[in-house]
């Protein structure tokens, strides 16, 4: 089922905060991407690059498991196929997969409780829970979902040429996107898109990040899963087109 | 500033969860009244009484002081003038004063941290957490603030006669109320009401306990402070209207 998430906490060390606001995005089949802007970014470098975190992967990036005898429960391994601290080459970030546990509460939310080992993998792990607000992506306004989502669109392009790695998925009126330039390795190398399909069509740009940003797709009417779409000279599939 | 507020999360001994669909209604003037219900009742008493606990006050039961050097934080202590917990007499929950902090995150979500003493004031303190999503209460859905909000209509209405204890509070297009029987001291003397204002004006009911609910107020326009609504029988002051 299609979803988006709205991160309400992130809680390290017993420590809940929120500094970010993230939406994580995922398709009908199961690909992934998480865009984590600061919501006021403090420090100098905050300012130049006001993002905590984002990663992006296909379906073939996570196993997901149902624990046994728990209706509300269940196992994601995530394996990123884009990670931007693993791009960057970040110290003490996590690499390779994450294993975590998703429980989902009596009132729709989520709670993803994992370990990261940012020190490697033999050393010391840190937990972590997020808390995630399912959202109604068919609405403009960021709705608490209170009953069983619609039919929701759900449409992922990926490119994944010699020279870029870039996945976009919109689910509902939102869309996100990452498109990272494979030989860069800075921030520089690093596109960021978020957008909201108002209700005349059109789509208004809630995070444009990036020198290579005006590569993303920006309309998606009448695509169809396996077609090639030409954006600035990329290249992008779609790999999956659900309306 | 009116405000309502859903619970996200309540956490207690390092255990986050959320069974209930709480709002919290803030007046205006300071006015509070907080009802709990259990989403999925599960057990014979749940699906009997399915509320974990609700509460109310004026802003003579509450004091409320900003913490010195600190934008985002401030003591909140309610002495709550309507308690179910007090009423009903359960075992084992607190009494008097609840001293809690409130901390405002870059989010916009609020996480509320206090101690109780459900076994006396000399027993063992249990602290706890509970994290709130301020919701736009001029919505029908259940949106996200991102904003701050505009202006919202709030109004309170008290009874306290030699029968009943209640109040009520709209915010905005919600509305919430509490009505005891003095006398009772079960549950059956407990009333329980959230309505919410359609587009149409007319308001819908989403709460309705009690077998003395007809004697709620439900109609709120051209209210004047001071006045008094009779409903049923019952006496309702109002003792805030702001549109």
């Amino acid at each position: 089922m299609p979803e988006l998430l709205k991160r309400i906490a992130f809680e390290v060390a017993g420590n809940p905060d929120e500094r970010t606001f993230t939406l994580s995005s995922g398709s009908n089949d199961g690909h992934y991407l998480s865009l984590r802007p600061l919501v006021k970014p403090r420090t100098p470098e905050g300012k130049e690059f006001p993002f905590e975190w984002a990663f992006a992967g296909t379906n073939k990036d996570i196993t997901v498991t149902p624990i046994e005898g728990s209706e509300n429960t269940v196992k994601q391994d995530f394996n990123f196929w884009i990670d931007i601290n693993a791009y960057l080459n970040v110290p003490n970030t996590h690499r390779g997969v994450v294993n975590t546990v998703w429980t989902t509460w009596d009132s729709g939310c989520i709670k993803e409780a994992g370990e990261v080992f940012p020190f490697g993998k033999d050393k010391q792990a840190v937990p972590f829970i997020e808390l995630w607000q399912p959202i109604d992506a068919n609405k403009e306004d960021l709705v608490i979902v209170q009953e069983s989502n619609k039919t929701l669109k759900s449409i992922v392009l990926k490119i994944d040429d010699s020279e870029y790695s870039g996945l976009v998925i919109v689910v509902g009126k939102w869309v996100q996107g990452i498109l990272i330039k494979k030989s860069d390795g800075t921030k520089k190398g690093l596109n960021f898109m978020r957008l909201q399909e108002a209700s005349n069509g059109s789509y208004k740009s809630l995070i444009e990040y990036g020198i290579d940003s005006s590569k993303f797709p920006k309309k998606f009417d009448s695509l169809e899963k396996d077609a090639v779409l030409s954006v600035a000279g990329l290249n992008w599939t779609v790999i999956e087109a659900t309306y």
